[in-house]
């Protein structure tokens, strides 16, 4: 009689790294459709199917499961292959960037960015620092330092203000103007500011 | 016994655009206290010191108030005289646009922006792109054009994510690091990236 199936367990006897997921994932989907606001410990308590108690017991506020679930879910950037030129290498970085923010873990981001102006914001800001904003900064680097030693690049080229291009410009035509990002706007917008902003 | 001062006026004896004034001044200070959520029709008639009827004879929707508060509040950008140089003319755009972001007129529009996400967010899309986005655009643009005249920025920098950068740098710096754009920000800005994107 031991099935390990999902379906098949009573939700009751679910434990540790199991139901801290299901919470997690719960935390995430309010997150993304209802928002920071939104966002209740008996909503979430709800969507992973337990109570508000199992919720409490491992996070004591909402802040502090939702620190965690951008930690959990905020996608790791990975290397950027050469593609030959600093171009193609821009159009490749620049739609892993579009695709990250139209994701689940993208909009709960946003959402939270949004929406928490005031008292956790500056616990939100650090855990976007650490775990978006460096990130992205060191891999949009590697591409420059590569255009660099290229040759296609200028060798000044690496500034914190040039490296938060791509995803101002990005946040921005995103929330102003409800730009969707197709791929021509992404070429676009990397023959009109990028290429020139780096070209050696 | 006629005074016309305020304080010796009857209040419910307030009539047209005086009334009208003080319920889109009361909308105003809402939006930027407790942003576009937290607005109440019954919170901006107290504020205004008239009645929930009142504000309802005039707009019929709080989305429709607030789209008059952004209209009647958001500061007209004026011409910027020449300065001998598109570095010194950016300088003074950079803190004009800094001052009208943290201004109380800018602090409402970003709580509408950042939080009217679904419904009303095509409506205020429009009203931030003719009252917001294009006037910015347009004076980016002729400091540009006259750049090129006098011979210190390049004839093909006038696409619109060109004119894109500063506002999208801005509101990026503002909302993901919590920066609060002093002069050296700006300066650091526009030797980082706008002198590099638009030099000749």
């Amino acid at each position: 009689m031991v099935d390990s199936s999902w379906s098949a367990r009573s939700l009751g006897r679910r434990r540790g790294v199991e139901l801290d997921s299901a919470i997690l994932d719960a935390a995430l989907e309010q997150l993304s459709t209802v928002g920071w606001n939104g966002l209740t410990m008996e909503g979430v308590a709800a969507g992973a199917r337990t109570g508000k108690a199992a919720v409490y017991r491992r996070w004591s506020s909402k802040a502090d499961l939702v620190a965690d679930v951008l930690r959990a879910g905020l996608p790791p950037l990975g290397e950027i292959p050469d593609h030959g030129s600093i171009r193609a290498d821009l159009v490749v970085l620049c739609r892993g960037m579009r695709d990250a923010m139209i994701s689940r873990a993208g909009t709960a981001l946003r959402s939270v960015l949004h929406e928490c102006d005031t008292v956790s914001a500056d616990r939100f800001h650090e855990l976007i620092r650490t775990g978006l904003t460096e990130p992205s900064h060191r891999l949009f680097l590697a591409l420059v330092q590569r255009g660099i030693e290229r040759g296609d690049v200028r060798p000044d080229a690496t500034g914190a203000f040039v490296a938060d291009v791509i995803p101002a410009l990005m946040m921005y035509r995103s929330k102003v103007c409800g730009s969707e990002w197709g791929d021509p706007d992404i070429r676009e917008m990397i023959d009109q500011v990028l290429m020139p902003l780096l070209r050696a």
